[in-house]
């Protein structure tokens, strides 16, 4: 049972790391310990492992200690509780330090990576090497650990969309400190580690992933093939009921692999979060009625999607009839968007703003990082739509942890259906609606049956009694959805007890939790609330 | 620690079975302890639950009676130990009887099965029902349990060939007699438990395949909706150096989407043992040199290949192009075949006999189950290879283990390279040769990445002495490949104890296991050798 920290875990944590590493200056504490969202977990110390073995003395000496410590790849876990551990009283160890990329095969395309590689940081290193593989990327900040975005099992927009599929051979170290590496890893010279995922015996992959169960040091990335031709695909309707159609005309596709990257739909809030800050001349919330003149004066829809198809000319253009013959009748827009065509609208963009008097590069500004995101390409704009409800606009450097942004994500996994996805998104905007939040909402057809739904509550933390207003929310919006059958495939740092309904799970999740790590050391309550709860 | 089976086991197996469920006929056993190669684990007792309560009540039994127990689906583990556990004296659990298919989805493409259910009963039960999906089958007996399969991390051919890629929601017996679902599973009223592999927190699947940490006692499988079109690609070459640059060639499709299911290549020694018995008037082993005759009188390659492609007219066209643009100048013969041309050369065996003096039909007898397994039919055609060296023909009913068959499949994984897989079929002919064996082998694309290679040990159990030289040449086999770092993809039961090298994941495995099953009452030294050797 983890202790609090004394001065004898500081002298402990100075003699394996040195003074550069180890962090007990206050301001800083503070920062790692504010999220988007209120919570009150205090961080005694941070240290800063360089290197795997610094890790693996820091994990001794807080079983030594029985101090309990809490890893971070880079700590952008926006809007799920950025740095902030799931217990009161934790070292942080910040691995950010820890960012090499170990290995890297053009023709069997993988990188071999450490917990602080950035999504930045591989895409410049393809770039320098002349790469044509193309990484996924996620629609957060550039500088997301790539690690820390996989190991909570996050996703993107290309083929490689679902990241924890699409990675392999985990080293991690055991809460005792030890190591074990999975698939065909530790096994000497093994040729097929980097490319087979499964391995011999049990895969354990898994068991190392949204768990406390040990430190992912490095991992393969598969990276796709830069596709001979690429296109996006851009659709809307007006209609309320839009959405459940684009599911049902879209899955066959995803099913039948005409579609093989996930799919982004967005309902009007979520575009117009994404196009602007919150209109203040506006009553607070928006309303459907409010919402409707903003659709039609800046051109979006009620839903409005896009994806990618990725192939040779011809795969391409039969994909797209495809798409084209699915969403008829039920897109009231569709279009196709290629590179030759992007560089041609930049091209004209004054030229056109003098015929028509619109102006397309605003558009241009608003399509080209999704655009990007759909080939890999990691942005910062998303970012921004976190000051949604901020009197300042978004900095250049965005942190929303620093500017009091709110920022609470929900995100429920509905089968791939047009009527369960309508009732989970009609549920989830009358919630935010009733407390007085805009309901952005975004759903990914993340695999051919599923799709992830991903809800913000997004809101300004300067504002008094906001923080209370918005978690109010959050638990109704969960005990709503939970009553329904919807259950989220992530959780923020402040909600981990939310699945403990699941007894027979709960009690073999803590039976592996007391053979791995009997002095509760490792990240305690980390998916397994129950366990932090029992204790505290 | 468990103890001998003696009477009061049975007596409890008895009363929380009944009789008609508990077998000790001599016969039985003897038969439950044979399989394709020489392994002396007896089975004092064979019980049959017929749901899983009855299953838990058995597990409950053996962990009050310490008794080793050992469940298999099926029992059709060929090649790998048959029904044989992978120690002395278990109680094998036969879980044929748990035989329902507890859910399908059409529009979602799943099932929802228990371990009884074989390749045949799901064949027949999506055609009763009319269904548009295709199941994937794995070239063995259509007898095979699908489950039994998956947890070992099978593969097929279709879409859906890497097999444990394509489940979730798993429900388990664990050692306690306790049950855990996997995913979503467990949580009230789930909607998204059938389509959405990960769940949240920890993701367990892993852990039950390979395994002996539980028994898994209900499955979802997932199934591709039947393509608008199918088309079977053959090709092959006899050049020596051809399967180098075939993987070469294929990679880059199999990488970019075009190619999305595995691809299958068989040297010359496998595809003679698909057509025919030995030749009894050849020396044994057949050299390379009557291999050439043989490649030549029979039309086959050194090394020939197949696979499907899947789609609308259109997608299969652009991928039939890109496949003969590949394979161009390194194919011999590139042939495609759909069910217009199949019927149609069926239609026509008699009069093109009758012109040509050729019998087509019998070079149809041989597509037709690769072209069927390709559809995901399961077929029986494949079993007879198992009777390769055995002086009666395979029979209407083919056995393998009661007909005295030899039969040692091994199974290293290789990285998709050309470099890599010609050696690793170097080395694997070179061996099975020295040792008197002829060299089959099939080699399987199974992902973007990864081939599998399938080395079959075929010969007469029934002629003295050569148990014992099969299972040398085994041994060497094993020793050659892993010192080149090629590692299999699964173990057979005599082989426990071959990943034993990697010693902190032997540990971190012995850690789980005395956590979860600390009577080691299940399927001791299943792999993981090394806890069944401490005890014996």
């Amino acid at each position: 049972m983890p202790r609090s920290v004394g001065n004898e875990t500081v002298e402990q944590m100075l003699s394996v790391l040195g003074t550069s590493s180890v962090v007990t200056e206050p301001s800083e504490l503070r920062a790692a310990e504010t999220a988007t969202f209120e919570i009150h977990h205090r961080i005694p110390m941070i240290v800063r492992p360089q290197t795997r073995e610094e890790l693996q003395e820091c994990v001794r000496a807080a079983n030594r200690q029985r101090i309990a410590i809490y890893p971070v790849s880079t700590g952008k876990n926006w809007g799920y509780g950025s740095s902030v551990p799931t217990a009161d009283q934790c070292v942080l160890i910040d691995l950010s330090p820890m960012n090499r990329i170990l290995d890297y095969d053009e023709r069997l395309g993988y990188v071999t990576i450490e917990p602080g590689v950035t999504q930045r940081q591989l895409y410049r290193f393809l770039q320098d090497k002349g790469s044509k593989l193309w990484m996924d990327a996620t629609g957060s900040s550039p500088d997301c650990s790539i690690i820390g975005n996989t190991v909570e099992r996050g996703f993107g927009h290309t083929l490689y969309g679902d990241h924890f599929a699409n990675v392999c051979g985990l080293e991690v170290v055991l809460p005792s400190g030890e190591l074990v590496e999975t698939g065909f890893g530790g096994l000497p010279g093994a040729n097929a580690t980097r490319v087979y995922r499964w391995g011999a015996g049990p895969s354990l992959d898994g068991l190392f992933s949204q768990s406390n169960f040990g430190i992912v040091t490095r991992m393969t990335v598969w990276l796709m093939p830069q596709p001979e031709y690429f296109q996006a695909y851009f659709f809307q309707s007006a209609e309320e009921d839009s959405i459940g159609a684009f599911i049902e005309a879209l899955r066959p596709l995803r099913m039948d692999g005409t579609l093989r990257s996930t799919v982004h739909i967005a309902n009007d809030y979520k575009v117009l979060n994404a196009i602007q800050q919150f209109p203040w001349q506006e009553q607070m919330p928006l309303s459907r009625e409010t919402m409707k003149r903003y659709q039609k004066s800046l051109k979006f829809g009620r839903w409005s999607g896009s994806g990618g198809l990725y192939g040779s000319k011809g795969q391409v253009a039969e994909a797209a009839r495809r798409v084209k013959r699915a969403l008829g009748g039920k897109a009231s827009k569709l279009q196709f968007l290629d590179d030759r065509r992007l560089a041609l609208a930049a091209r004209f963009t004054r030229p056109y703003r003098l015929l028509t008097g619109l102006d397309l590069s605003r558009t241009l500004e608003l399509v080209r990082p999704v655009y990007g995101l759909l080939k890999g390409i990691p942005t910062e704009a998303p970012m921004a739509s976190a000051y949604w409800r901020k009197k300042m606009p978004p900095p250049a450097s965005p942190d929303p942890n620093r500017d009091g942004c709110g920022l609470l994500w929900y995100a429920p996994v509905a089968p791939a259906d047009g009527a369960s996805v309508t009732t989970l998104t009609g549920i989830s905007e009358d919630t935010l609606l009733e407390h007085g939040f805009e309901p952005m909402i975004s759903l990914t057809m993340i695999t051919e049956r599923a799709v992830a739904c991903v809800i913000s509550i997004a809101y300004d933390r300067e504002v008094p009694g906001e923080d209370g207003k918005a978690m109010a929310c959050y638990e109704e919006l969960r005990q709503r959805l939970a009553t329904r059958g919807y259950y989220p495939y992530r959780l923020g740092v402040q909600s981990m007890g939310l699945l403990d309904s699941n007894r027979s799970r709960t009690e073999f999740l803590e039976t592996l939790k007391q053979a791995l790590d009997p002095n509760h050391v490792l990240a305690p309550g980390r998916y397994l609330r129950s366990e932090a709860g029992d204790r505290r």
